[in-house]
């Protein structure tokens, strides 16, 4: 694939925390925008985007600062961006593209696709890999997206060839990101694999774990369970949206643990390194 | 407790890898040895040690070796203790310490108490808390323990004011870990659910990841599996040798891992953040 040059004259971002205030930053310093607006509900929010250099402007007016945008990214909380695209929609110009960051894809897509196509502005879908467990855009980083995985999801009536979703695509690609084009369901049952399973794994083990012996866990204990300091509230969120698939997901894990569990339960050191070494083969292929 | 600036004159490390590397590097940089004296079966190994500046000298005869040392730090294979110590007892001065790194500690303090007792020359088994998915000799660092846990356990007929178990405490402090002093037995107990328990969970959850999917990988999954590249024999043997606290441990993980599948299976947003923040407020409390 080959991306052009091409950049947007105005770019406004919804929600400027982490990820909305990365994608400020990464615009500002890569000048692939004339203008970023920031858009929020709380003032001293977009006060601090516009020092940290995130935004050239900001406006708590959602209609106003989407007006004259020609991309709009929602880089809102899951549970708000079915309902924010809407009024994104009603307000925006009606050649203007609208993006989000949610990191669950079928609901989302379903929802907007559609209503984008009759209306002239569209919806696609996109999810960048780059969440943390920390939030607030005092942790926003113009390299964010540098080397990170982004998915792209085209919705009823567009491909990966759809002009808006390939707009989309060079988008994320211009920050420094690597993009997945895949469907909305297909994104939705690998990330139950990938990431969703592994916030209930590592939350689990964290919630295991004696607070008397919180003193003797080490760098292993604290690597596995990082992300189960996420907000519990998105996580639930994302665990019901993606019910289905995570629910399938959990009960292919517990399958992995039962041979665990049974080769140790058998004392059989053959079968238990036989276990690791295929665990170790697949996290070597990763890298740290 | 205070500790006594008192320093050994020959320090001999068996086993010059990650840890018995950096004990090394660190004993030389604090000048708490006059002189260290690395032992191992490979020569070359040896050469790289001296190289990085992890010992004053070396050799491949452990008799030869140990036999002027006031203390014998053992960082060899945990299935090598045992043996090693056995042949070091043998050879070093009646007034010297013995100590080793090994991960779990009843097998191998049972072993080697009362012989040492017997023999004049003592042994005190400890574990230093800095093991890593990396290992030989250059990976080690002069600060790998500074802020560490160190778990120093007494055997049969010391106790944590044994002269030989506070000296013990006192070398690890010198290099700057905290010590902790308790029972092989509650040392085993309680690692098998911060240690042994998180390993085998982060190579079930690798194992569990479709490699078609390892694209869609993102830091979450990355922390969380990172452990699962250590060596597979070594993660074997402690498993075995501490197997029935590491089943116990995979019992109340599995219980806290089937409360999120019951509310997840439920689709019960309450008892889902109810969970999330129980393991977030632990995992706060320990700091990235």
């Amino acid at each position: 694939m080959s991306f052009s040059t091409a950049s947007f004259s105005t770019v406004a971002i919804v929600g400027v925390g982490l990820i909305g205030g990365s994608v400020g930053l990464a615009l500002r310093e890569r000048r692939f925008a004339k203008r970023v607006i920031g858009i929020g509900p709380r003032l001293a929010t977009l006060e601090v985007a516009s020092k940290l250099g995130a935004v050239d402007d900001f406006t708590t007016d959602l209609a106003a600062g989407v007006r004259g945008a020609e991309l709009i990214v929602l880089a809102v909380p899951l549970v708000l961006i079915v309902e924010t695209a809407r009024q994104v929609l009603a307000h925006c110009a009606t050649n203007a593209i609208v993006t989000d960051c949610g990191s669950t894809k079928r609901t989302i897509v379903r929802a907007l696709t559609k209503k984008s196509v009759a209306d002239g502005a569209v919806f696609v879908g996109s999810h960048p890999l780059a969440g943390s467990e920390k939030s607030g855009n005092a942790a926003a980083r113009a390299d964010l997206f540098v080397g990170r995985t982004v998915v792209v999801t085209p919705g009823a009536g567009q491909t990966a060839e759809t002009p808006v979703v390939l707009q989309v695509a060079e988008f994320w690609a211009a920050l420094g990101a690597m993009v997945v084009t895949m469907s909305p369901t297909d994104h939705d049952r690998a990330l139950a694999g990938t990431s969703h399973l592994p916030h209930v794994v590592a939350s689990a083990l964290t919630r295991a774990t004696k607070r008397g012996n919180l003193l003797l866990t080490a760098g292993g204990w604290r690597d596995s369970t990082r992300i189960a300091a996420g907000d519990p509230e998105l996580w639930t969120q994302i665990a019901l949206d993606n019910r289905a698939f995570l629910l399938a997901e959990l009960r292919r894990f517990e399958k992995s643990l039962t041979a665990f569990t049974a080769a140790l339960d058998a004392a059989d050191p053959r079968k238990l390194t036989k276990l690791f070494a295929q665990a170790k083969e697949i996290r070597d292929a990763v890298g740290s």
